[in-house]
């Protein structure tokens, strides 16, 4: 079945009707996800009307799932543990879908999730997705694209979306605006112990997880997450109701990783009986359209043919002080606005 | 001469010819400066009009000053040293405008240039202006308002503009996009001796001056500066080819204050000479008619009468699941350049 769409799409991707990726994607295919995130990404006009249409379609199916959000700096081990994470998930019957956003991917010559051998175990689940992170482009645009990847892994049926970033950056940030509910991933004695760890972070997460926690190591992790679960308890929690801990885990021996589960479980009922997870995703569903409108108007004034012809010559004029700025600025919205 | 003015503007202020504003701006009138600074900052469409025509009168009067940043916490001894340095250049003869921008005024109930005894001896001399910062408006609106203002006090002829800002919050990043050299002050044993100052902060100055340096806080204060100029030479200096260092001075004695107006006269001989004082101007110049178009592209969408009355009900449309974010953009930009 994936197969023969997978053959159909890759002929003549923009006809395709919409109602083959409605069907597709409402029976849980994994082609046809991937096929639907590649249309929505895609900025071709045609692709982006088509994507509109399945986007409005899919909305009812939309929302079901708890999105959860990783994040660490490299070698904080949040591979192993997806991967290790995402297997016990499927056994239990979860659907679990991975999404990356990766700002940092131009500088490190590709994506974070380029290489699927990078989650060996859980690309061999039948109820797992995995989706490589755009290798270009925008972090608005990517995050743009990752909610509306959400919105379409829920609907194929995924349970548990799991959004991966690289601790640098605003990433952190970004995710946070798109999640339920939010992970920092860290290892004893990397530097990002306590000293390091700033507290902007910790207020911005729902739990640390001290990942690495086996073998000679165990006992250094066990002692980090009682230091941080003290600090913890001073720090404002990034969700109201719910008290911010650290935990620890193993994603070789796997320890502690069905717990964790358990902590997500807990956090959920919480935050639904209170209303703050309800609130929460309508908040965030306000702050992305107005964050949308914002790059969508510039968008639109800066790739304005006429703007594109008039902007350099009346730069010029600012620069050598023929025109005051807020003249400038004047001339230019209504070369825009008579342009329409 | 000032009075005159004065009283007719009083009278029917939007409908004085601009030439009145501009003979009494080339004559330096200080009174008519503080009105056209204050047109400016008006909102009223007549107003605005009549704004932009005096700017572009007086752009090739602009730009001859040394435009000075000066920041620093509370308590860091800004206004004595604005004070003291401000009133030995005017008995230098030079010409001292000091402008204020307040990103916490609304805060902290005022403007920190609302008292003007705060700078005593300056206020009396013949040859220098101080403009209270506007006590309410957006962080955007009183720093655009501040560039034009400086350009103002330039066509007046003042040869020195002192931007003063509190250390906190964005409003050094703000500064420093319109200044040529920026100043830090600070004082020893204030808890913001090298353990607080943050690394991104003296990347963003061009000099650090140490205040308070009398008495029995004087070794303390050379100590200190000791101590900065050590870190300063492994950091990035905020200016190519400048080294950023360390000075220490007092605003009771006045041990110090000559020695940073020669400071400054060496950074501006080098940054000329180098071309880089120019090429920053340039810079500046071209990011403030960037910023001013995306403020003002948001401006023009969200205060239109359609989308005023269209936005609440399709966000609405996509809290409840009806409508797509990025079809709900589409729509609100057809609304948006129809209009018009």
């Amino acid at each position: 079945m994936a197969q023969e769409y997978s053959g159909r799409f890759r002929r003549k991707n923009s006809t395709v009707p919409i109602s083959n990726y409605l069907e597709g994607i409402k029976k849980g295919d994994r082609t046809v996800l991937a096929k639907a995130i590649t249309l929505i990404e895609s900025n071709h006009p045609d692709h982006f009307r088509a994507g509109q249409q399945l986007l409005k379609d899919i909305i009812p199916l939309s929302g079901k799932s708890v999105r959860l959000g990783i994040t660490g700096v490299p070698g904080a081990g949040k591979s192993t543990f997806i991967d290790r994470f995402g297997t016990e998930l499927c056994k239990m019957g979860k659907k679990v879908a991975v999404l990356a956003i990766d700002p940092s991917s131009t500088m490190t010559g590709g994506s974070i999730l380029g290489d699927k051998t990078r989650m060996e175990s859980l690309s061999r689940e039948e109820n797992a997705f995995i989706r490589p992170s755009p290798s270009s482009g925008t972090l608005g645009g990517v995050h743009r694209k990752t909610r509306e990847s959400i919105m379409l892994c829920e609907a194929a049926g995924f349970d548990v979306i799991l959004v991966e970033t690289i601790g640098v950056g605003q990433s952190e940030v970004v995710v946070r605006t798109m999640v339920d509910m939010f992970f920092m991933l860290t290892i004893t004695g990397a530097g990002d112990d306590l000293q390091g760890m700033k507290k902007g972070m910790m207020e911005l997460v729902d739990g640390i997880i001290i990942t690495k926690a086996d073998g000679a190591n165990k006992e250094n992790a066990i002692r980090t997450r009682n230091e941080y679960s003290q600090i913890l308890r001073f720090l404002r929690p990034a969700t109201e109701g719910w008290q911010t801990k650290a935990y620890t885990c193993s994603s070789i021996t796997g320890e502690g990783i069905i717990d964790i589960w358990h902590v997500v479980q807990q956090f959920v009922k919480i935050t639904k009986q209170s209303g703050i997870f309800f609130e929460r995703r309508r908040k965030q569903t306000n702050d992305w359209l107005m964050t949308s409108i914002v790059e969508k108007l510039q968008q639109s004034f800066f790739q304005n043919e006429v703007i594109k012809e008039m902007l350099p010559v009346i730069q010029q004029d600012v620069e050598h002080g023929r025109l005051p700025v807020s003249a400038a600025v004047e001339q230019l919205m209504k070369l825009y606005l008579n342009e329409k």
